[in-house]
């Protein structure tokens, strides 16, 4: 099983206050295809600190895998000592020079002559394009050691190791990594421990399968893991667990894998060619904000409203003063009012209204803070949910835009679009 | 000043799915009291690996501390592997293994022998007491070195640390402890190498102060450390600094140390009793999401539209048909007809609209992927301004909206708040 060392560099990850994720992502990334982390090493931007993290990297591991430190500032100089300790030399490489002058070009800015270091790579290296960022990766065999070196903020470093560094590694380990396949079912609605209780009686897998479950901003992901002693009876083994589990969740589950909430409603969407429409109030935008997570969202997203005022509520929804008056902003009477107002406003098919407490002020005896109201108006009816949340501001704002897409998804999986 | 290293034990945090939240309080707590960490280190139960990890944080600080790995079973080594390096050799203490038995007896079990490890320690350690579980630290100084170990369980670890370890930090180096102070300067608009060039000359700092650069989303954070004789001097020291910058960056400054963007507007709105209400296209809510982070924002954020639609841009906002057709709803026309018909509408004082493309399709020659209006409508005029981002669709929209709330920004700080 080949072995791997975790490299994180930057100063902020050694104050308290910045959480080192990148490691462990690539951790979870690294173990479903095989490969086995021996060790972690956290680094500032001194030199001798970054000489001895892949010392011993190199030392106590086949591969050494870093992150951050690819940056053109001065005290960016991960690989500077990375290709030293693996004997390799960098050298200007015309191509990646052009594309940075590019960069700034397009961005109307000059370059600062610094920034030439991230066009240069030993001959040896495999240079990993970034389309998000100036800093490439790199990725050099030498010596029977393999250096991947990764940028380190977190959305180019997961994108560059999908999409350029896990090919690889497949590509050259093929014959070692052990196989094994792994799937996430998505789950949302349930809380953790009950997952477990439906599940417990699939948690003692009877034969190389085994399960983990992992909560996530409401959502609980069961990753179930098999080993076999092939292809053929690893994918019978999956699915297997995969049937029961579906059996045990089954409406709760919303997707697989990478499919995300936002994803799965737009699919439905599209699919049946219906339009959506939102009001926030609580959540200011953070449900279309998610909705249009997903790229070709116009296709079925109309827009909407951020009724954060009752002022709002009534000019551009029409909720009725009486109602905010005898019910109160946060309201089951309101929230209905606020959908349907919206589903009348757009024309869309359907409207998803939010309205509640994301404190931490503003509580009281019978609305408490984490109550939350969310609606779904269309043609023929509308349906309103009393939720309440535990949890901070941002926390009990994120559950109620989640619930209310859910909502919507319960309903389109119903109607079977 | 002094210099930690921080060594995490234990094989799960290893595996993807345990943040190693130990060291990141730990690193915070000694910032505080103005220990330095120079590295960290995270091992699993190998022998091999903690003698390394050891061996390193030895070499390369003057305090080893390690949570986890004291407890009784087999792969349970560090103490042994730690007081091996430090030259010392642990032997029964009777009171220890006293407090052992009396522990099992309390719990009518028999005690597994094995456990009579945790009441070994070398003569020159000082044991730290462990109320919550059967493994109890150690404070060990030896060589102009110090060890500490501490348990693993969050719990354990942090109220061991605040009782037991951090009076004898203060007892032992009251002296050589150089108390240092911190703050943040938060920049957005100018790039990290723009900043760093801007900084050049003071990144030599004259006299005990230190600089250091982290970009987050959009935004550049330069966190400045001063080290002083005393007080006064470091305050000093710090406020010549920031002087120093603010010369330099004055306008693209937005706020200091928690500071938000989010906050910052809302201080200033309130403070002049102004209200603001906004436009959405390609952020979709990602804006009023960020406004509303805020506590009581609702004292100034009056709502929104999130015109994803043209329908809804025409409907709601009243944006003339003309004008999508002859200049396209990504343009400063229609950003700034969104904008006025936002102020209209909501009557409020200051309203910010974003239209654009976040691709990663929908991008044209002359209208690429990243190209953005962000308009700023008030009583007497609107501002528009047009910018260019490279990114993910997610980068973008993040930019995007954050652009949005600092025109506001440098507007209300032009009207001195």
């Amino acid at each position: 099983m080949q072995k791997v060392f975790i490299i994180s560099t930057g100063t902020e990850l050694l104050l308290g206050t910045t959480l080192d994720s990148n490691s462990v992502y690539l951790a979870r990334q690294l173990e479903d295809i095989g490969i086995k982390v021996v060790g972690k090493a956290t680094v500032g931007d001194r030199r001798a600190q970054i000489e001895k993290a892949f010392h011993s990297g190199l030392e106590s591991a086949d591969i050494v895998i870093s992150t951050g430190g690819l940056g053109p500032t001065f005290d960016d100089l991960t690989k500077t000592v990375a290709c030293e300790l693996m004997g390799c030399i960098p050298v200007l490489r015309p191509e990646e020079e052009k594309r940075l002058r590019d960069y700034f070009a397009q961005r109307k800015r000059p370059m600062p002559e610094i920034n030439l270091k991230q066009a240069m790579f030993p001959p040896e290296a495999e240079v990993l394009p970034n389309p998000q960022g100036t800093a490439p990766g790199m990725y050099l065999r030498h010596n029977n050691k393999l250096l991947i070196l990764l940028p380190g903020p977190p959305r180019e470093m997961t994108k560059m190791y999908l999409e350029q560094v896990k090919p690889r590694l497949e590509r050259d380990y093929a014959a070692e990594l052990q196989k094994v396949i792994c799937r996430t079912i998505k789950v949302l609605g349930p809380g953790e421990s009950q997952v477990e209780e439906i599940l417990a009686s699939l948690m003692d897998n009877p034969r190389g399968c085994s399960m983990a479950l992992l909560a996530k901003e409401g959502e609980i992901h069961i990753k179930i893991t098999a080993e076999g002693v092939d292809e053929a009876d690893r994918h019978k083994i999956l699915d297997e667990m995969s049937q029961a589990i579906h059996a045990k969740l089954n409406k709760h589950i919303f997707g697989y894998d990478d499919d995300t909430l936002p994803q799965k409603i737009g699919k439905m969407l599209a699919a049946s060619a219906r339009k959506l429409a939102v009001a926030e109030s609580c959540t200011a935008g953070m449900l279309g904000s998610m909705i249009t997570e997903v790229a070709g969202s116009s296709e079925y997203f109309w827009g909407g409203v951020i009724t954060y005022s009752n002022e709002c509520k009534m000019k551009i929804l029409g909720v009725r003063a009486s109602t905010l008056e005898q019910y109160g902003a946060v309201s089951r009477q309101t929230a209905e009012e606020m959908a349907r107002g919206t589903l009348q406003l757009s024309g869309a098919d359907y409207a998803l209204a939010i309205t509640g407490i994301a404190g931490p002020g503003g509580g009281t005896a019978e609305k408490p803070v984490g109550l939350v109201y969310i609606a779904l108006a269309y043609e023929n009816g509308c349906s309103v949910k009393e939720l309440k949340f535990i949890g901070s501001r941002e926390t009990i704002r994120k559950l109620s835009a989640k619930s209310a897409l859910d909502l919507l998804r319960r309903h389109l999986d119903q109607q079977g679009g």
